[in-house]
């Protein structure tokens, strides 16, 4: 399977842009052969944009944003993985990403459940205990959101749930390019899992994105890394590397679950 | 506090020569103004030396090389980790780690808790649900050895436990040179700790020991990284590091352990 990632500058406040962005995106991906396109942590509606404008802006999992992007995924035959305010039925307000699969219809919701610093805090609940696997295409897929990667535990709870692929749309900053340049990497090997890491580039109000987007392999390898420009890249991932990556480093299996985790 | 971490060959079965080998490098630590010196796990009796072996050099943990190795630190006022075969009270052979204090006393030993394929199977049982965390000079200090970092829960147990030092003797061979350059850095800057990781060097039978021994800051930084070759590091640790780290990645605050954790 070809999966594509898209680093970009963020567009706040914009929707209606980054929906034609997304399209615009979605037809290169698509071109290039890819079967999934992922974007960064609240891709539609910027990130740095504060309560009262989350608020505005926030939206039900199947609100008119997302069916714009479930058409564009039924237009391109491609699936989708894009970041929003969500809306929850309760009223609460979370930093969601979404996988809408090439019919068009929602895979997998994911609410970020580690939110970074007083920025997350002032917009966003955190996220339930809810770390859903899916299959698309025979890849099974986790999410997780930016800071929850610097967590080894949720990627690892991911992978025990059999995830072999982590999509991370990101919005991460200067000075945190170790999580680019290292975290991302050791969270692939140590999982025997893909992992890509979505990031923006550029500023959005006082925040300097860091970029270096990534698609890592389960050996940890840098299959494309982007720099801190605008840019798509495109990696094609192989069940048969997984299957021998976790030969050669059973973590999975030699981890002694019973010394440390709560659900065995 | 400074710490010093000697990286060398293995000299299988030449304990008496390893214990003078010890005492050498602990004068030249001591010189150097350390007050802890890392060597490589099963440094006493070198690694790749087989069951029959194991058994016949296998020692309790105030065993003869024990009493010699306090000897050494109480001569030099420095205090000694050391990896060695250790034979239980009930029979069991375990991949064992001591650290003995500047008096000469034990204050921790821990044994090897994730066994490495059937090498480690074929000589040794695995340890118990045992990470205990000592305190020295103010600092407190957690042991792992060699696989047992490249499993995230490990590091993490110990953190959690208010480690700010973890001490890794380790021998890692070759084409294991990922944890070297990556996971090592990625487990210091997940946990806010500093991380020394002390390897060998050369070859041991069949194997080829990948050198890289390293020092980390809670940062991920490395303070000192060797290459292929025999050396001794030194680094200085400061608390302030340490508090200032946490400070910037306040990862084991922000961790929702209710989520995942056995022990909360």
């Amino acid at each position: 399977m070809r999966i594509a990632l898209y680093q970009g500058t963020p567009h706040p406040l914009d929707v209606a842009g980054n929906v034609q962005r997304l399209r615009e995106q979605a037809q290169r991906a698509a071109e290039g052969g890819a079967r999934v396109l992922v974007c960064p942590e609240m891709f539609l509606s910027g990130y740095n944009i504060g309560l009262s404008n989350v608020r505005r802006l926030a939206e039900a999992n199947d609100g008119p944003s997302a069916m714009a992007v479930a058409e564009i995924a039924q237009a391109h035959a491609l699936a989708i993985v894009y970041g929003y305010p969500e809306r929850a039925a309760d009223g609460a307000i979370h930093n969601s990403v979404q996988l809408i699969d090439q019919h068009g219809r929602s895979l997998c919701n994911y609410r970020k459940t580690h939110l970074f610093g007083e920025l997350d805090r002032a917009m966003f609940s955190a996220g339930a205990d809810h770390f859903p696997v899916v299959e698309l295409e025979g890849w099974k897929i986790g999410l997780l959101i930016c800071y929850d990667i610097e967590f080894p535990e949720n990627a690892r709870r991911l992978a025990l749930a059999g995830a072999e692929l982590i999509l991370v749309p990101t919005a991460n900053m200067e000075p945190y390019d170790f999580v680019c340049q290292v975290t991302v990497r050791s969270r692939a090997q140590e999982n025997q899992c893909y992992l890509l890491y979505a990031n923006y580039c550029g500023a959005e109000g006082d925040i300097h994105y860091c970029g270096q987007s990534s698609i890592v392999g389960p050996d940890g390898s840098l299959l494309a890394m982007a720099g801190r420009d605008e840019c798509q890249l495109l990696a094609q991932l192989e069940h048969e590397q997984v299957r021998r990556g976790r030969e050669a480093f059973p973590y999975l299996t030699d981890l002694r679950r019973e010394l440390h985790w709560l659900k065995n």
